[in-house]
């Protein structure tokens, strides 16, 4: 079985208001393109295909091309999951239809979760993202408290479908204990709940998994993240993005191989005085066509910064002070020591408290976290 | 052949808050048993699948649901396309597979518009909800400025593939000369521009409209409009909903029969005074767990009168007063002079009128006219 893995394409997603819906077709299509070359038998998408549960049309209308490209065009099966930021409602629509072309789009926990897509030697099991609650009403067991508890049970029902003479694959989309966040991955993360350690995935041959944007996430052989396809912040303008092919023999051996990819506009950081950047000798070496982030390394009061900056560089994301975090620079200052990894109810408070420099009182956090609750629950 | 016409499901629209789901599926269950016992040969949907462009997650969900219902389960090809109410780029998602299991779902002009569906006797042509700039578009033509016009060009290129030993149906979703409006049908109805003759038609055994909230919005016998499955305004509450069994014999000849549906919960106007409403006598006979709306008579002020009707009567959905205008009965007060089939920016002089006693001015009113048309681009 030699299949290719992907995950986290977040269609529709914008990086600082810019649309990416380009950038994402033209990753794809090298995606495909290698698929094709290297005759893999399957592509694995491990969730988040849209940014949003409820996606803009023309972020609809780019991934339901790609899936005809892939599924119906290239005849190539398509074993896909929904993400966190996927709605599991809106994104099943078609699921019954499109399992006739081989095209398997699992979204919820029910029977389906538990019948193993088989292709060659391999058996695939499909494990949406999910929240304890699901699992708590589809095993009626309420015992199933954590997403480690629940995903423990899942892979446990799932081994009564194992065929000796098979191999055992699990898609899925969870953050892995141990793995490396990076800040464009937004999660419902209270209290580390959200956890599942490795050794839960032990039995299967491999684990394709989604949710983490960088594809070193994890260090493992066989439980791994592909990583997104594009860089969705800043602090991933070092990463290489792509996506995996593996194999697996006969005999159970496992190869990988990373693929690169590249956008024909990328993120670059430059790290600067304004007068550096404002020079012709200087900008001339830059490619002006890419996203910019700026930091600058400037401790004086430059008025209209950013304006001036967008007249040279078209494609500014953002800008902020490397030398005096005190210092206003008018737009996009980022206060470094606010964690983006945090709960929604716990950015609130910090910015709360940064507005009135007051924190909340306990009522009111309490009020804050329950109102962020009910309004995910209301989006999903 | 012989075929089911319906049209205007509206799935998700609330009627006046309250939730219709339930009442949805319950006339679309009777529909789908008459197909089954009549045995048609394909059920025909006449656009306005959903009540809005991006419709609830549950909407999303019983509209996919009655689609498995009737085309996985009981294998009935189906034939639909989409109004001037869905969203023609996020409903379209998965018809590229719908079609192998004859589900026909066309959102766009496109070739496919031109390709008809042929079962037994009959080529079926699915014509969506379009505006005058699509078919200008598709057929590189600044002359078609109106409905009618490319309604006419359209119907020009789908003769071309007209073949003489098959009848031919047009299935379409327009406000066609001469209908009679319902309160809820909400279009873009500037200056009567989306407006298309029956004559346009003339050349195809039938016509299967949707758009038209009456069954009987059209005197004619090969073009008819099904009306909706269920009531969407009060206005509509004497009206008879249901769908049509359509046949067509070889010879041509078409027989149809109109089939009424019942929900469990129908709308029902009370005329009376405040003090028969509030009286035991009265009220025990009434079906007080139907959709209330009531015609009060008095003319003196009722404090409070809507919270004390609605402990009586659970599922009231409006009040007016019929014998004096003036008089502020507190909440849902209609001005029976604003029709409520007016443009939007028409009902916005309107109410800017009724607020400011002042109407607005030329430059006003054609800012308004043109903001509303940006949004309605932008939502589609």
């Amino acid at each position: 079985m030699k299949f290719l893995h992907t995950g986290d394409w977040h269609i529709g997603k914008k990086l600082h208001g810019f649309q990416l819906l380009q950038e994402q077709r033209e990753v794809f299509q090298q995606m495909l393109d290698t698929a094709k070359k290297e005759e893999v038998e399957a592509i694995v998408i491990a969730g988040d295909l849209f940014d949003r549960s409820v996606p803009p049309a023309e972020a609809v209308s780019v991934l339901n091309q790609m899936f005809i490209d892939m599924n119906l065009t290239e005849k190539i099966p398509v074993l896909a999951i929904s993400g966190n930021h996927d709605s599991a409602t809106r994104l099943e629509t078609g699921s019954e239809w499109f399992k006739q072309a081989n095209l398997y789009l699992q979204t919820k926990i029910n029977e389906f979760t538990f019948q193993p897509i088989t292709l060659g030697n391999t058996q695939f099991f499909l494990l949406p993202y999910f929240d304890p609650i699901d699992a708590r009403l589809y095993f009626s067991d309420d015992t199933l408290t954590t997403h480690e508890k629940a995903v423990e049970r899942v892979v446990e029902k799932m081994k009564e479908q194992f065929e000796e003479t098979k191999h055992q694959v699990l898609i899925s989309h969870f953050f892995v204990t141990g793995s490396l966040r990076s800040e464009s991955e937004t999660g419902s993360t209270v209290g580390g709940l959200d956890n599942v350690s490795a050794r839960v995935f032990q039995d299967f041959t491999y684990v394709a998994l989604g949710h983490l944007h960088h594809p070193e996430a994890l260090k493992s052989e066989a439980v791994r993240y592909s990583g997104s396809l594009l860089k969705y912040s800043v602090s991933e303008a070092d990463q290489q993005k792509g996506f995996r092919i593996i194999e697996i023999d006969d005999e159970g051996l496992l190869t990988q191989q990373f693929h690169p990819v590249q956008p024909s506009r990328d993120i670059i950081v430059l790290e600067e005085h304004f007068s550096t950047l404002t020079e012709e000798e200087f900008y001339l070496t830059i490619k002006r066509d890419q996203f910019i982030y700026i930091k600058l390394k400037d401790t004086v009061m430059l008025p209209n910064a950013m304006n001036r900056l967008r007249e040279i560089y078209p494609y500014v994301i953002g800008m902020e002070r490397v030398n005096q975090s005190g210092l206003l620079s008018g737009i996009h200052q980022t206060k470094k020591e606010v964690p983006t990894t945090l709960a929604p109810h716990k950015l609130f408070s910090h910015y709360f408290e940064e507005l009135t420099e007051n924190p909340l009182t306990k009522q009111q956090e309490q009020l804050i976290a329950s109102l962020f609750e009910d309004l995910q629950k209301e989006v999903r």
